[in-house]
């Protein structure tokens, strides 16, 4: 297999089983975050992703701090990744300085009210090394990310910015593209297979948009550690329902034993 | 969509929606072909592959025409294709001579007991073209097909196997490779959606083995006009049973609606 396992706290995500599967969470306010939550672990995911850029509350880290503590609980056993998208990378309305971002992820990574931390490559190189090293004294994996919401770059630049994510120090390289064509789903993939062999670190590829779709079923067998799949409501254009997901990779784990 | 329909007698197979599904018949005898075809025509396929090379019977022609006949009877207006393959591309024990395989094909045709017939690329040229004009004459339908049991060949030697195809006359063009490792997948469709947009003739394109069933799944994305699956019996390595195949398909129909 070519996907890399993601461990948390020395053990497994998925139990060895591919493919791995991250939900979002994308409500406005605390009493619909907790209901989606739970509504999403009912579908058994692998790991809960907090889209903190959908919270009305963003702006305010002692309610952000306090939310991801009560999101934790309930999800017990399952980690939390805590992601803030900028409107740039697809992200939801309200934006933040570059500098109250980085406050934001720093205090969250001080409160430990998470297992992993998104955080966009496109920042700037000095936030980059710094919340890398807040995070690895607190212990918090790091998941560097790369958006392309217009299309899909070529085989060569897709495969740079997943090296560069390792080089920048990420537990996990993220990059997600546009398909706008099947081809593209045949670069993102192939760029997928080269990386998950020349990285030590596990990787998460997607394609977004219709096409892309493809990517989120049978990625994994490519090299993606892990896929963004529906469980209340999506959170990026083409994420397939967990069920779907589910039945695809069934009968791809028996057709691939051939 | 970049497959091209399959036209037969005026009508688009499948009714214009995809995947289009061929099925293979491989039974050894009369009544058991009888009963698979039986077995098989209760899911559904769009087309009915008889693997006569399977065929007890394959050196006496009569016997071969009489079967199809029948066959042909009880597939109503499910279209019949006719294939020999032989030993050297993955096609079962009995061997006949080169001359035999086109008196076979040529007496096939002259009696119109099928809609279709798959003569292999590596047959003599003269053969090729004698079939072709024997083929056209009583409209019949001509597959023209190649096969790789050892592995992968490159992109450009694929997307030749095509454009070989549709020079020598071919109605459809075939190409069916092995997958040894998820590259030679990606391999495979990145030939399959450059020549469909090549090739003026629909294209049927496939990997065999158990990654190559994932082109079995959505080659249709890329340009395939047909996937084999498996009716009641396999008549090649990692072919999909129906019922997995259709769910698949569903899904992907709906994700790529977006």
């Amino acid at each position: 297999m070519l996907a890399k396992p993601i461990v948390v706290k020395g053990k497994v995500l998925g139990g060895g089983r591919q493919p791995v599967v991250f939900m979002p969470l994308v409500a406005r306010t605390v009493d619909a975050l907790l209901a989606e939550a739970a509504a999403v672990l009912r579908k058994a995911p692998d790991l809960i992703e907090w889209r903190v850029d959908f919270f009305g509350d963003i702006a305010l880290p002692g309610k952000v701090l306090d939310t991801a503590a009560r999101l934790r609980r309930i999800a017990g056993p399952i980690p939390l990744l805590l992601t803030r998208r900028s409107a740039r990378e697809g992200g939801h309305a309200v934006e933040l300085s570059d500098e109250a971002v980085l406050g934001l992820y720093s205090a969250v990574c001080k409160a430990r009210c998470v297992d992993f931390i998104d955080f966009e490559m496109s920042s700037p190189p000095e936030h980059i090394r710094r919340l890398r090293g807040i995070s690895r004294e607190h212990e918090i994996g790091m998941i560097l990310s790369y958006h392309d919401f217009a299309g899909t770059p070529g085989l060569e630049a897709l495969s740079e910015r997943f090296l560069q994510a390792e080089r920048l120090g990420g537990d996990i390289a993220k990059v997600a593209v546009t398909a706008k064509r099947p081809q593209d789903v045949l670069t993102l993939l192939a760029a997928t297979e080269r990386s998950a062999q020349a990285l030590k670190i596990p990787l998460v590829a997607m394609a977004m948009g219709g096409y892309g779709s493809l990517t989120r079923l049978f990625g994994w067998v490519f090299g993606s550690s892990a896929t963004f799949a529906l469980g209340a409501s999506a959170s990026a254009p083409g994420q397939v329902p967990v069920e779907d997901l589910n039945a695809v990779a069934e009968i791809l784990r028996r057709a691939l034993r051939g």
